[in-house]
């Protein structure tokens, strides 16, 4: 590992005093995700605890997710923002799973079988285009957490954005992935999908809409929608626990995500309340009804653009992107309330 | 204390299997805060922990922050939504301060010391129009989280929606308060304010609009906005721990709220990354850029209206005294993430 | 409330650097108990969150449990460290349970039915003699915590040891008292019991012994055996969370325990392992293997006796009315770890 | 990887019922430690997460500790626990950390930073010998967790105990010297020693003791003494995180400690509170009183001997690798408990 790195200040332990530290890189409750990982560090990875023993994961299933996350394998339509077939991105299983069947060798075919015990894993980052960051040493990118980053840490790890960096959600994918066979094991199923683009709102236009800000070297917000099936009634807490709270905890977590609604949403401001249709989201209360749960998140356009002069690869909307990973969340988010219990 | 309760099912036991607990009752890590009590019991009240020994608090504050969450004293401006003069809060303080001066007999000019151990508060329920609330014993009200509640519970303490009541709301506007204070001395401020009622964007016309709405039997949403300053830069953690992430849990914990959006948010999805603001909202990867922190949570027109058919005290628009609770809530969330160390 | 108090030192806030706070006045994970009181202010008491709905309290049983806690009824055996009737623990529930027959009045028989609320109490303290506080004002007791407790906070609370009073384990006992009821539901027994006092181990000498050490002014320790019967095997986890961690946790936060062992414990240091019982004490691997738990507390002599010169009430030997604490506390630890589930 | 495994049951998920799972395979609250892996799986390793930025990390001091837990470098002196040259523990750095400086190649030089981020590790497994537990594939072993892990998670993974064993204190002690490193930066020193080995005290006889059980083919208990200086006073907390109580919950968490005790301890059960010298242990009322901190662990001696009839490697007396398995869970019940901050 090409190991330079840009220390602001030494005195980064006093510049960490407003570091409050909470349950910072985990999180759940009853299934516990942690993450860890540079993005041009060694690996990326995460420790998954609190899943079942027995449960059989397909991994097909964790790479196809991994996939849609990077922009491969979108069947062209949503190729506007794949990244280069080199990256693919090879799960390295350390514990907590064994191989159900050593024959097949078949990667969508491969079957995990959980122990009971935590799930580590790692995804080594390589092929790292290190040139294009270089710029970046001593440059804050706009709309950026580099400023940030060393106010806080005292050290910037410039290439790539450190922990900041959309990388980081792979480990996300991964373990979301877990999350969502287990839930669906319970009859529980997750669909997000993309419902605007800008000011675009018919999908049937979306992949040209976003490639011509693309070739404008610019970029575009974007709102994902995403439902839940299958919540039985009951679930949640009526007070600070609320199951929208959990959600909204959840989504605001992902890089680029500036907002989180449900049911009626910021939408629903303009009725009145007997006229309104009182869409409840699926969500009563902080308590799930029965009923399907419908939330959504706002994507913003990234600010790091050529338009912008910020070499790099970049999408031109990170929404696109974002779907699965606003599915792998609400599936951390539902098995870390115990869904699976 | 009136005893008759409805205790639906005897299988309430097994009814709750879905009862996911978490915190439950509890939010905050640093200072954290316990919230008891049903709407029309004998009291509610909380227990706010973590609170350092010596902090002088100003009772006066807490009173005239209930007064606005019960819509009193509101100068006449938004009498839209003032209760009943008998319906005063007293806080009866069970521990963790002292008064300072016991000379002193002028309720606003009452202070207490902290003294380090959990604070414990009361307010007893009195005047309670339970004829009301009888009605809906055997009665659903639409939009409520009454069904919810039977299922998750097996018993629906009918009297005025139990823990959903925005009574117990009195509790948090008291820690909060407290919260507020403590923040204070460190430097931080928390102002919230409606923006939006209805359609209505012009807040001298807010008054007249409510008061259409409530001589029509009828309720409307409305968007309160909330402007921190002072957060220190580097606060947050860059993954799950998002300052944005604590700050929506926190608002979408409050009763009737259905969004959650923060700098350029929803009302950003037309522009472009060149031509974009870029609002921050000041957050920038989850951690405080040094900048005010800015804010919206949407509210909802409140289903169970005169014109619905539902009897009982209703506001036209809760998101008027949903301000006090917001800004509570926001002060909950700093000094839980330990902002007063 | 007489309301004066002594400030040591107005740098409370800066002495106060050293505190960490955890969980702080809270234990327990599924059922979440949190105390407060100080032991001469307005009263001490609990919330006890997680416990369902529908739950049938023995309100008898609790007081029970309060007399034996505080030395009454015990049938004359135990009368060496009873206290003055006159400090009676009538508790006030504040929320989360309702009478469940108001008709009768006779307090034994009175029941209680939780709404899976949060159930908040209160026993106010009465009767202070302060009188025999006075002089400990301006003198640090030996072998208390007095002079810790004035690093920690900058405020010591003289009347009575504020938080660190033996008072406090009231507040214990009363929510103990619940989660013995629901685990006995379940099929889970708990019985603790003194086997040793001082060189003691004839129980049928205890009282003789302790009656001798009263009568020359001065105290003793004792060993608090606890046994469980019906943990289902599988109760526990096998590293952090060992079943064996969490009851030494909840034993170690009771004032004036020393020790904590189970199974072979201390006592079977002189064994090999060929010719050793092998006494598992119930937990194997940090899991449980279903037979009954056993385990033992050790109580220290308390220093501040009439011989060492230290007025007010004091107890020969605390361990006699720690057996009551230690039941309590394994309750909470059970429910606290999800075994009413 | 060999991958053959013993699936006791397909009922897995049911028999999990009873896994009530709480931080489970973590510890800690402000330094938070993740452990995972299997002894015989591809590699044990863990997440130390909260460490802040621009700690300077000594790998030699690391590399020591291992050898101290594996019975190596003893100076011959505790030779009769080490255990082959070939199963060395190197440290794969996955993340949270960069090497200080590339051009020393002595590992023993090596220093590595801290960035701020979670400091991700592992260490492979090799030289698995599984022929000796071949024969445990269908025995289980007296006094082992064997049995009660196959009730829990209906898979027994035979291979060396699985997450039961030994090797998963290797992660610990890797956690654990950053985190002494880091303590001793603060003055906060921490020593364990064996002061008991059987019935023997006199540490100049311990070697020869042991010896000659192992060449009975027998086992041991010992008794582990850690004291703790440099605490400040004011650390802990007064009801339910007392300091005692957190040290015994990670002393309690090491496989085959059957008791802890702290000053008097257990030992102080014969004394009179006027003549005991009230060893406050470093801790008075739960909080730190800035002395030194002293606790004792007991280790029984482990059932699985050649005499018993078990195969495999096995230790005469578990307690001398247990000395710096002890070190290592205090430096992280302190940094768990913020004490670098």
């Amino acid at each position: 590992m090409q190991v330079s790195f840009f220390l602001c200040n030494f005195a980064a332990q006093n510049a960490c005093k407003h570091t409050k530290h909470l349950e910072m890189n985990t999180i759940g409750s009853k299934w516990r995700f942690t993450s860890f990982g540079e993005s041009h560090g060694k690996a990326i990875g995460g420790v998954l605890d609190g899943v079942p023993a027995g449960l059989v994961i397909n991994y097909g299933l964790i790479r196809a997710a991994l996939d849609r996350r990077a922009g491969r394998n979108q069947k062209g339509k949503m190729g506007v923002s794949a990244r280069a077939a080199g990256e693919e991105d090879e799960v390295e299983w350390l514990s907590g799973v064994m191989e159900r069947d050593q024959g097949t060798k078949d990667q969508e075919q491969r079957e995990l079988v959980s122990l009971g015990t935590p799930i580590a894993f790692l995804i080594r980052n390589k092929n790292c285009r290190s040139e294009d960051y270089e710029y970046l040493k001593h440059h804050y990118r706009p709309g950026h957490a580099d400023r940030v980053y060393e106010i806080k840490y005292g050290i910037r790890d410039w290439r790539g954005g450190g922990r900041a960096s959309a990388r980081e959600t792979a480990g996300r994918v991964v373990a979301g992935s877990i999350a969502k066979q287990a839930l669906l094991e319970k009859g529980i199923g997750i669909h997000a999908e993309l419902i605007q683009v800008g000011t675009e709102t018919d999908p049937a236009l979306f992949e040209g809409y976003i490639r011509a800000i693309q070739a404008e070297g610019d970029s575009t917000g974007g709102i994902v929608q995403c439902t839940i099936t299958g919540v039985p009634a009951g679930t949640g807490e009526p007070i600070f626990d609320k199951l929208q709270a959990h959600l909204a905890f959840a989504m605001m977590s992902i890089n680029g995500c500036k907002g989180f609604d449900y049911g009626s949403g910021f939408g629903g401001i303009g009725e009145k309340g007997s006229t309104a249709n009182q869409d409840s989201g699926g969500i009563s209360g902080g308590i799930a009804d029965g009923g399907p749960i419908v939330f959504r998140c706002v994507f913003k356009p990234t600010a790091s653009t050529p338009k912008a002069g910020v070499k790099g690869r970049h999408d031109a909307c990170i929404a696109v992107r974002a779907v699965e990973v606003v599915e792998a969340m609400a599936a951390l988010c539902l098995t870390g309330m115990g869904l699976t219990k």
